[in-house]
């Protein structure tokens, strides 16, 4: 039997639980909506399932709840924030709300974050100016798990880029890690026994691994193997292109803030993460009149949906529309969570003492 | 036998080259030292090698050496710049010329270019942000022999990205196509003979294609068939991702321009190219101290060049090092030019009245 809960009250509930932990009711909304957000495009590895974890990383001190962004350098097109460590959606989400502000007044907008925490679904702060009719763009550096090209030490983490424009039917949203699979799948692939892809992960020798339990255990130790790069091992496929494109993130990201680079986050000490990130939003009204370029796009992303298919059977998408399909269903029929997070979510419900039967009860009518 | 020819006498001929067709002075010395770098750089695909290929464009019409950029929209931190179908390097000089002094006065330069021509070595444009301590980034679209995933029709480009930032001893300087493999490869493999691997290319059916001759053929057709995204084919190694920046660079360039798609580039007219481009320079003095920005830059690829190699007799290297070395021994002891480009190369000099010997003598004293 599925679980299913309409999002309304499930972000009531994320947000809630934010607060209890201290955070201000402005904050724990964002947050919630970002969570929450991940679950209607069925991006569940950023969703719900999450909150646990959030909540253990308040209770060790890596993520205080109640810090306030502050800005420590600023011009008419940028800004550098400071996150003093607080929740990382709500940080992110008002420096994206900052970038649009700028490209608004000056044509773009450019945040860049240190001392944040993991946002969650990247892809969300572009869709905030894709809304605005901005292009909007961000990535972040996070905890090293890529092993580079012709390198057995996992230096880089999973670098997501993510990118997007408005466009119709479907907005045009990029989310991507620039490793070639996300830890998740690891993780997934040994619970399942399954072996992993050829090309997908390193040993601690640096050498192709299959067995999905020795990559994790590489993963945990921190030390040598992990995941490879987009483009798999050696330069074959094009494995030192993801390997750049990691490194790109981390030039936007932990270099530009002066934060950590992805080799140190949580190895200094376990429960701090201090990651960076940046944000653009760009009003491209400066180069056109936008409502003829966002039809321009639409009509090229449809040339590409409908064109001929390598398998009739298998349709052609562009990026975000999978999401935004799953997103219109979830909306009218809830959002699915899986049993096994329900209990972990009652579980942080009556820590806080928060009345989780009532959430249900409200969400399951 | 090695030819190899001191750079300057190589830049001075192709510059000579491009005045005799037309193109002012200066233009044409910006065309040579783009085109010469790249040599310089051991990216031989984009060298001298290509300047017979420019000839009979400009003969043919597609390329106006003597068409000047006109900016038909600007603000304090951007440009949409028409070419007018000029020498593509030329132009995407002066734009970053652009983007650069916007940078230095409002922070960000962002130059969307139109109706341009192949510009080169794509690196070569972010390379000089990189010498006046900004970032740099560009990205152009090409003519469409990117697959989609799932698709069988060739409708993007190879659309590169060039990002760079200063550092020592080499600067970071990441330059790859979206696709898995540039298109000269299969020209290439096809010409020795050899196959292609398993997961660079489709052919007519959309289906996994190794024979390079039927490949290239798909490529010429510019029906169904071509190259795949980097990450190869479906989404099992990230196919959809590499789809996915090349979506995102025929945005950047295509669609802010309001020029033509890839899918359309030398498909309305085989002697007609059009592309587009996008320029950007940002000064991270914004967001710290670039000396210390620089020297954190410097100290990470310095990490990930010395970290424990899979293979101890296989360096790592990070982005642009080795063409930076590649420059240092060329710079000193000529760059290399095969035989069969230099009979190329005497030619469009008889056909242009040029003393190729005088050249020739001067190049080889």
């Amino acid at each position: 039997m599925e679980n299913r809960y309409p999002h309304e009250s499930v972000t009531q509930f994320v947000e809630e639980v934010f607060c209890r932990l201290g955070a201000r009711r402005q904050d724990a909304g964002r947050a919630a909506e970002v969570i929450v957000t991940a679950d209607l495009f069925d991006i569940f590895t950023h969703g719900v399932e999450r909150v646990p974890d959030y909540y253990e990383a308040v209770r060790h001190g890596r993520i205080h709840p109640a810090a306030q962004p502050e800005i420590l350098r600023e011009t008419p097109v940028s800004a550098l924030v400071d996150g003093h460590e607080g929740i990382g959606h709500a940080l992110a989400v008002w420096c994206m709300e900052l970038a649009i502000r700028k490209a608004k007044e000056s044509g773009v907008g450019i945040v860049s974050l240190r001392n944040s925490n993991h946002y969650g679904f990247a892809g969300y702060y572009p869709l905030m100016a894709i809304r605005e009719h901005l292009i909007g763009f961000s990535v972040t550096n996070t905890e090293g798990i890529m092993v580079g090209t012709n390198s057995r030490q996992a230096l880089l983490g999973t670098n997501p880029i993510a990118f997007g424009m408005y466009a119709e039917p479907y907005v045009f949203l990029l989310d991507m890690a620039t490793t070639v699979i996300p830890a998740g799948k690891v993780s997934l692939y040994s619970r399942d026994g399954r072996d992993l892809e050829r090309g997908w992960a390193v040993g601690a020798d640096g050498r192709v691994c299959t067995d999905a339990p020795t990559v994790r255990a590489c993963i945990n130790s921190k030390k040598t193997g992990g995941i490879l790069p987009l483009g798999g091992e050696g330069e074959t496929f094009g494995g030192h292109k993801g390997y750049g494109l990691g490194l790109m993130v981390e030039i936007l990201s932990g270099i530009l803030a002066g934060g950590d680079t992805s080799n140190l986050i949580r190895r200094l000490d376990p429960w701090v993460d201090r990651n960076s990130e940046f944000f653009v939003a760009m009003d491209y009204g400066m180069f056109g009149e936008p409502a003829q370029m966002e039809a321009h796009l639409s009509d090229y992303l449809h040339t590409l949906r409908t064109a001929e298919r390598a398998d009739p059977a298998v349709p052609i998408y562009t990026h975000g529309e999978k999401e935004q399909r799953a997103a219109e269903y979830n909306r009218a029929h809830g959002v699915l969570i899986h049993e096994k997070t329900a209990q972990k979510l009652l579980h942080v419900a009556q820590e806080l003492g928060i009345d989780f039967d009532a959430c249900r009860k409200k969400i399951q009518p």
